[in-house]
């Protein structure tokens, strides 16, 4: 009964995470909620805050360290899932090299 | 990579009940965070607030009318993940009829 596209958020619970976890999901649900099939919350251990986009990685703390910016994370999804959305204040300041500039 | 035990719990948007599901989510996940492989939030219209586990039914606003008690959800879940585990305030404070009486 999965929905696509799903976003996955796993987190380290002895890191008490959760919370974390919990805001990233509301933040993107809040600005995806027609577009998102769901977002899985995904107990996990060993300082592991991750989140995936169907199966793509696309923030991983391992990798990055600290904490994706939500305003990051939005435009990440939206790319992917809307992107002919506007995400207002979100969006990034500095367009993209691939994008045509004014 | 879905994970199981799956908790899905499927609220409608334009009821604002996201809020309410995250909330739902974060006392479940904090339950049992060992136990429960993931937690789903899933955006849906038309008044629906239901939370299946890996597919069981354990609550369904049109159904029951109202918003399930987070103890009685908590019970649900235990019953049929963890059915050791104590709950603390949260248990049932008459036992079920097919319990032993002390």
């Amino acid at each position: 009964m999965t929905r696509q596209p799903r976003l996955e958020i796993e987190y380290c619970t002895q890191c008490r995470w959760l919370m974390r976890a919990a805001w990233t999901a509301q933040e993107l649900l809040t600005t995806f909620p027609q577009e998102l099939g769901e977002v899985a919350l995904m107990p996990a251990t060993g300082g592991v805050f991750d989140i995936r986009l169907d199966g793509e990685t696309l923030w991983s703390r391992k990798a990055e360290g600290g904490f994706a910016e939500i305003p990051l994370l939005k435009q990440l999804v939206r790319d992917r899932i809307a992107p002919g959305r506007k995400l207002g204040h979100s969006d990034r300041k500095d367009p993209a090299p691939e994008q045509p500039t004014d």
